[in-house]
């Protein structure tokens, strides 16, 4: 199967449709450009031999949906990709104007180059390479194509949920994001997930003079830093009960994984602007994939100035963002939370400003390997296996809703931009994309389920 | 003697002499018509029979001084006060010009009708008085009238160490601040000293994310609070070492003085903005007259906005401001805190933003129940003894430096609105103020120093 010879023929072509698809707009946020730009991938599925194609309507904007059917007996993969784009931004900022794409030193410049027209396209442009070169797909392929991405994906989960069966899958899979530093490529098995809740104390009607009022009236930051502390210890242990109850260790094969992932604390250190940082590779990996955090996002409570300011403050306010692991159910951790300060603080309200659930998939799954192989085969890079990143993406929708696998395997440069000005895409990067994707349907023909 | 008669008979004249010091600005902070202001209060002390009238230079404002010798074995009387303002404020909020005094409903408008010219004024006319009635003072007196009171009394210290010995006296008496409400007079017998400090904690170059480097960067929020809760307990015990050695217990005699006060729970609770206040009156005094506190005026970390954000972030500080009591020494406590920081966070860095020593004259010296007599025979109001104020004024001033007792017995209405639009002075706290200052003079003659 010569993947790459066909990709070499088709150059210029491949290039000319992901322009295409750069030159039209879609920013969600703003309405603008959405549904003309739905129309758009439906004609390039439809091109690439892709024979189902519809547009479905959600309350929002549409999702193209696309379906290549090789035989109810094959594995099906579902790909997944999103056509919407960010707003933007500072258009000074920008080299060159955000919806003429162009190419510089190796680079397509454009909003969307890398998130997420870029990858969704090498998708795209996989199966109109594998049909040139094989005549015909060895398993179902299915796409879904959503226009809601940059405003939260909104209604995903409620989509998938409906149309349960017409998404049945095997796999999910996603490029998006970026790859690792200098050009290696990974497959991601998870995202840990989220709970963001604000816990507020409103102490008096007005600030007080902290001379005159000094000792009379009690002081909300003191209140609420003592609920914090029957939260979690000085050595950093969450101490709400049943916080931990749900934390699943990490396998043999995944504690595997991450001793061959790459580790430079030089790095480390440089990436999160602390010199003083201290810890070996599985440290480092066990604390990002496998550890839920209790972070304070934001404490505030009276005078933040310059100077003194000789005040009781009213009012004391703190951000706490989790992120969860395996097994925690964000929406029993808010349970668990909101049931600690009704126990210890009852005057503290909570209150819950954002939540997704965790999502991995197994590190044994028969395909993991060889998808591996076909990034590193493509790229020609040394390819890793991730468990889990240490951000959040709303993973579940696959692994919980739908019930299926799914691996993240990022396309784009680590220095894309994506949400920035001059975002852009490495040209090879787009070749290269399309190889691993033929790759992947390749492999996946062989594999037993 | 008949102090009041001979005020009914001036009452124009004196109204007069007020409103012209009134008239003239004397903004320090903006050095507006300062040395104006000083020439005329020289006037006003020569017009009223100070034999001595100097202006003596300081390195910003110059001090207004008089003095009226009787006899080397006479008791002597310091009357302290300031001819300097607060700026006007927004001018849209006076109902008439804050330099163009104006009777309205019995109350003078005026910047400064309250603080403090109408109340140094008021100390003037009381000699002027005396001196009708009885042709000659019992006891020396002397005014130091400064004119940086507003902008933090930054020399006086020094000034009074310099003149140690032309200041001598033995008893140091101010009418400044509000009495207690509905009229009720009080003589005030020290104040809460201060000390300001900055906790701050750098950690990382710049917020990180919470999600992708969550559990790798140390959250300075966390750090701060693990620290502040070495320092003072969950109920509300200050854990440093040594912080409550000096701490004096109030005197039998300050106690009773306590059960005397008077005391109205609603009223604290309207006043703090706190429905829920419970304390005895004998707890209220106690925690704010002889308790230092240990007070957090603002924290602030991260993100303090609506909604979501999703960092560690990059630092942490706290602003705490102490209130200390009898005998504890700002420089000392300093030194404790920095001590604690050093040895539980030496990452935290401590910076002093002010201090201010405390000071409380003794209930027992002979002269403060008859001035007690005088103010009550003269506003026709009960009045009280508080041994301490909650707040902090540079009394140490007289008590340390000088090392003289020193009563404050304010002579403005509680409602004064100094440092505010619309500043004003009940016209009767006026003419019973000059009659206040000429009963203390009458009294000091027969104590036994
Ligand atoms: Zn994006
Ligand atoms: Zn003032």
């Amino acid at each position: 199967m010569d993947f790459r010879r066909v990709i070499e023929a088709n150059r210029e072509s491949y290039m000319d449709e992901l322009f295409e698809v750069l030159n039209q707009k879609s920013i969600s946020a703003q309405n603008d450009g959405i549904r003309e730009c739905a129309e758009l991938m439906m004609e390039k599925l439809k091109g690439s031999g892709i024979g189902h194609v519809e547009l479905m309507e959600t309350e929002i904007h549409p999702v193209v949906y696309g379906e290549y059917h090789v035989s109810d007996d094959a594995p099906t993969i579902l790909v997944y990709g999103h056509y919407d784009v960010q707003p933007p931004g500072p258009i000074e900022e920008w080299e060159s104007p955000p919806f003429e794409p162009m190419i510089r030193e190796g680079r397509i410049y454009a909003r969307g180059a890398g998130d997420n027209k870029g990858q969704i396209m090498a998708q795209i442009m996989a199966i109109r390479t594998y049909l040139e070169a094989e005549g015909e797909l060895p398993v179902n392929v299915k796409f879904l194509i959503e226009g809601e991405e940059e405003i939260g994906s909104v209604n995903l989960d409620s989509f998938v949920a409906q149309h349960r069966e017409k998404l049945k899958a095997d796999l999910v899979y996603t490029s998006d994001g970026p790859m690792l530093p200098n050009g290696h490529p990974y497959v991601l098995l998870g995202v840990r997930g989220m709970l963001y809740v604000e816990l507020a104390l409103r102490e008096a009607d007005f600030d007080n003079h902290s001379g005159n009022k000094g000792n009379i009236v009690p002081n909300p930051a003191w209140k609420l830093m003592d609920l914090l502390h029957t939260m979690r210890s000085a050595d950093g242990q969450v101490l709400i009960e049943g916080f931990h109850d749900t934390v699943k260790a990490p396998t043999e094969r995944e504690m595997e994984l991450i001793e061959k992932l790459p580790f430079d604390l030089e790095e480390v250190r440089r990436n999160v602007g602390h010199a003083g940082i201290e810890m070996t590779k599985a440290e480092y990996y066990r604390k990002l994939c496998f550890e839920p955090t209790f972070n304070i996002s934001g404490f505030t409570s009276g005078y933040g100035g310059e100077g003194a300011k000789t005040i009781i403050p009213k009012d004391a306010k703190v951000k706490i963002d989790m992120r969860l692991v395996m097994d925690q159910d964000p929406d029993v951790i808010f349970e668990l939370v909101r049931d600690h300060v009704a126990k210890h603080a009852p005057d503290v309200s909570v209150k819950k400003l954002g939540q997704m659930s965790p999502s991995r998939s197994s590190a044994d799954l028969p395909f993991i390997e060889p998808i591996r192989k076909a990034a590193e085969a493509s790229f020609g890079k040394k390819t890793f296996i991730q468990p889990s990143m240490g951000g959040s993406l709303p993973d579940a929708v696959w692994t919980k809703v739908l019930g299926t696998p799914s691996v993240v395997v990022p396309y784009a440069n680590v220095d894309e931009a994506n949400h920035s000005p001059n975002e852009n895409l490495v040209v090879e990067h787009f070749y290269s994309g399309i190889e691993t994707t033929c790759r992947v349907i390749a492999e996946m023909k062989h594999i037993k389920l």
